[in-house]
């Protein structure tokens, strides 16, 4: 019996593991434009991932990744899907009440796409206030400059903007090569509007590649590494806070 | 570029795919108990396999599997995730929207999970009413009796039931057989109250391993059949009716 | 003082028929074409019969009918009136709640329109799943083959449409003949295009004159003997169920 | 053909009449406690009257009575059923879309029962503002004390509380004298809380009978005179201004 | 420390004042036009005064005033906002509820615009059926006619109407004269419509100033007097009901 | 006339002045704790100044301040309201649409309080998507460190963190310094638990005073200078950006 990945269980064998499990892992993934090099399933591989390895390391468990989600900025790109802010929030909320229901220890949403950190925390605000829950956990990229300090090479777009870019790139190259096309690599570091922090401006009006950084610096090992950091920051926040 | 998974393409392939693809295909699973042996993971499994073959046969793209469904029914089953009726709704109308956007040329929507059929039509009358989308399909098991007819052996659960059971054990023997684990199939024909049928009744209530029917029964080769069967008819459907 | 009708009692006889009463029966009609031949009012005026006769033959109350339903397919019709989905879910939920809250032993839910049956069980189960009522059930045309066999002559349309055919016309040329023009019905059995199963199709685009059957075949006679039946059926059901 | 009552036609006649007519009027009841002496389907009675007359002097046509109407102070009476304030503006509003999308000339609400008329003027204003529709009006007992004025004895309750008193007795012993049982009427002038008018109060905790007046009074002559009153006021208001 | 004033005190002093107090005011004013001679903001400086006299006056504490109301009939004059129906009691219910969860003894909201005042009674109703809540009052203009008896010289409009006349234009020029120039007051008495009263009309189609009534026989003097006896009512109200 | 604040004007005045106006403020504050020192108007008193002062330097008007935001993490503290992120949202979109149906350039929301800055974004994100307005601007406090550098001296809590600490106290003490008393200013940097970034975690379980920094620290001198940054920093923002 597999004793991670509940989609490879049975009822019986994943009620087993998910009462003595640490928490139940929620991967949040979305269907987005990942610049030309790579594919719009992007946030869902490394969400699946990501999600498979935390529950590893930490004796816990991890569901199918929810593949769509709130992807404003990006919405007007071919193939990139958008859960509104509401839609995406009742989606995280019913899937944690049918998790409590049934005594789960705890609950770590996992966002792999950085449109889905708000409304998460938004969703695990109102199951608490709402139902009580004190068990809803969310991670995400948490510093991203931490984490790639000494690996990544290249500047984040705009002092945080990373998407398509470098970091994401070598992650992926890593864990998924075949997903990855470096010939169509590109660097592209949009000039903004000036109002771009102070207005709602859809990324397709100034963003020709979807890259926010540079792609081409990319490389597995720069992924495997970044990984490292990345994974043994988030088993030391889950090994210290949640039991 | 592959030509029909649009989560292994780019956004720039997507575009240039989904503008002349007859239709997106949408399949809409769940994480659902599926017995004593096969895998919460069934309905996704289904909808995966079924959602790339009939986009290959007919000339569309598919999208990845929605892998939450309206599961009330079974709802208090371990690793069973049921999402309310209108949020379910609001997910298939936000993805929709997302497509529309676009230029798709029609969107199909193929539930491999029943729960999801009625509120997968109310998504599409509602997409109707409110923005005029008149190329919005739904898809699903259809007719079972004439499609499983000279292959099924047993007898459905009260005459329409058959959740777990000698079909569905017998498609995921042929597309999928290492989630389905034989030794552990029983058959089981669940006693109901006799207000089932006037009453909302969770299955655990009433329904000891998860199978309405006789799971035993199944084998692959019933399984190819019926998912010949199933397939041409939905192929026909979609090649008559949708371009 | 009347022991059925609640509309014909005082508060004080309500108090005390609907404590002692096996149900509060609450019929659910609608405002909908009935061919040339029926009157718009045709689904009120069976729930409005049906109510009353399942009250006394199994020691219930019935509340008035409900007159406006869910009637998306015909809502295009000249004086057919369609509340949305969850409008229509709305109403029931609050309907029934100000019942609970006064303790009436059950309640069941009667639709005289189909359209009525699929947001009747989600009411259903919101009650039960928000505030736990148990004692809520629902109540409709059941199997119609069955319940017409040797006594209908025509065929279903597509093997399940009746709508204003043999049998509603038989139904009401039996309880309400004065509104009913036989002169009038006609034989419909309108060719549906391909897609009437797989997309939102309203009837007004394909259907003449409203009917799905031969309306010229009905009779009061027909109609006594198909009442019959259903009211045996249904008293059945409700005496080895609901008490 | 019956040229008034929406309910006694088919969807031909009943086309034909809706789009030459001046109005389409839709009354709005309750199912209410109306006291010891008259059924609580008090408030429908007087709307399905009150709606076929109007309709009879001002050239136009009637729908059936919405029974159940937004009924706060009342609702914790056995018999008394109260949809929530937003529930009853959707109904309102879904009934009336479902005409305008059919070209009727105007809409005009009616409500025999008090509590509705906020909400519909509310639903009116919705229907102005979100559909652009300026042929909906709202009518209801307008001005009591002069329309009672000379014909009434006692008192209104509160200078303006009336339920169940003198003046609705009256209107019913004219209109449908079989269900009201003078015998068991009675005058009470319920003594409220200070803070009755500061505060959200149910009746059911200050006033024992329901009544806010003197029922005793009533005779069918006054409530023929009375309505005389109120249907020419009304005629009045109609013939001036919807046309 | 100040002892009425809210906004004035540190979470600290609040803390200490709102448990001994008797009740919490919190004022509904509105941003809306006054005619040409008054402030858009009118009704807040109303509405900050009235909370500020009568929380002296009673022995309890004022929050700020909600500056935006529901605004419906004015809303298309220049500088005048507009809160839907439901978005205005959302509002009022969230913030009676952050004073609940803190244990305050008593509520009282107190509308300076007429517009809140049907809003705020369904929202003190909600709040009793949803969560309880019982101590929850609501205060306005109560009766203005006999308030004003004696005092004023000029009609209402249509008997009721006062909108930016005689009545607050003399309690503006008590409370703060800087804001009223007398020079630009003027009487209009507009013609309204004659279907006023049975339809939704925005003023701004028959009212040319925005005012309803004859500003120009305001003084400071009515004002004062005016107060006075609105004062005193409601203080009454308050120590006979409220403890 | 005043030529800067909205509240101050007739609507006349206001007509004139919003269409000419280059944008029209709306501070969104809040009422919270703002630690022992600091009236819990705070949020509203910097709101009101800074819109002023905008609204001043470029040719824009201001509207009064929302004085009620979405204060979550704050909640629990005595005196501090918080509207749930639905109703701020809300809020926030029919003040916008009030104005945008009467022509005004642009609209610029300013958020006094942290907490409000996420709903305000995605409120402005919903008014360009169902509405189509292009012309919603949001400022805050932007980046803090950057504004305060060489002015403030002490540390920003866990590196971004000020609540009502050196730089809020010191802006009040320079704009309004007798609501703050510091006789009663504390240094408090909380021992946050180790999950606070990573779990819903309301301030009150770990923060006494509710100050997350060193108010002692604080003098007018400082709120001085840092205004002029502050306010240098938007008006070149809003200059540059917004005609």
């Amino acid at each position: 019996m597999n004793r991670t990945v509940i989609a490879e269980m049975t009822w019986k064998q994943a009620q087993e593991r998910m009462k003595e499990a640490r928490a139940v892992i929620l991967p949040l993934g979305s269907l987005e434009q990942h610049g030309y090099h790579m594919s719009v399933n992007t946030d869902n591989i490394v969400g699946e991932y990501m999600g498979r390895v935390l529950a590893e390391r930490t004796d816990s468990v991890v569901l199918p990744v929810v593949p769509y989600g709130q992807v404003w900025s990006a919405k007007d790109f071919p193939a990139t899907i958008s859960l509104r802010e509401r839609t995406f929030i009742e989606v995280v909320k019913d899937i944690v009440t049918s998790l409590e229901n049934k005594g789960v220890r705890n609950v770590i949403l996992f966002s792999s796409h950085w449109g889905n950190t708000a409304p998460v925390k938004i969703a695990a605000r109102e199951l608490l206030d709402e139902k009580g829950y004190r068990n809803v956990y969310y991670l995400s990229y948490m510093d991203l400059k931490r984490l790639g300090e000494g690996i990544m090479e290249t500047e984040l777009w705009n002092g945080s903007g990373f998407h398509a870019g470098e970091i994401e790139t070598s992650i992926v190259l890593h864990i998924k090569p075949e997903s990855v096309d470096m010939e169509k690599a590109v660097c592209e570091y949009p000039k903004a509007p000036g109002d771009v922090d102070i207005r709602p401006i859809p990324w397709i009006t100034f963003c020709e590649s979807g890259i926010f950084g540079d792609a081409t610096k990319a490389t597995a090992e720069k992924g495997k590494k970044f990984l490292e950091n990345w994974i043994d920051t988030l088993v030391g926040l889950i090994e210290t806070n949640i039991c």
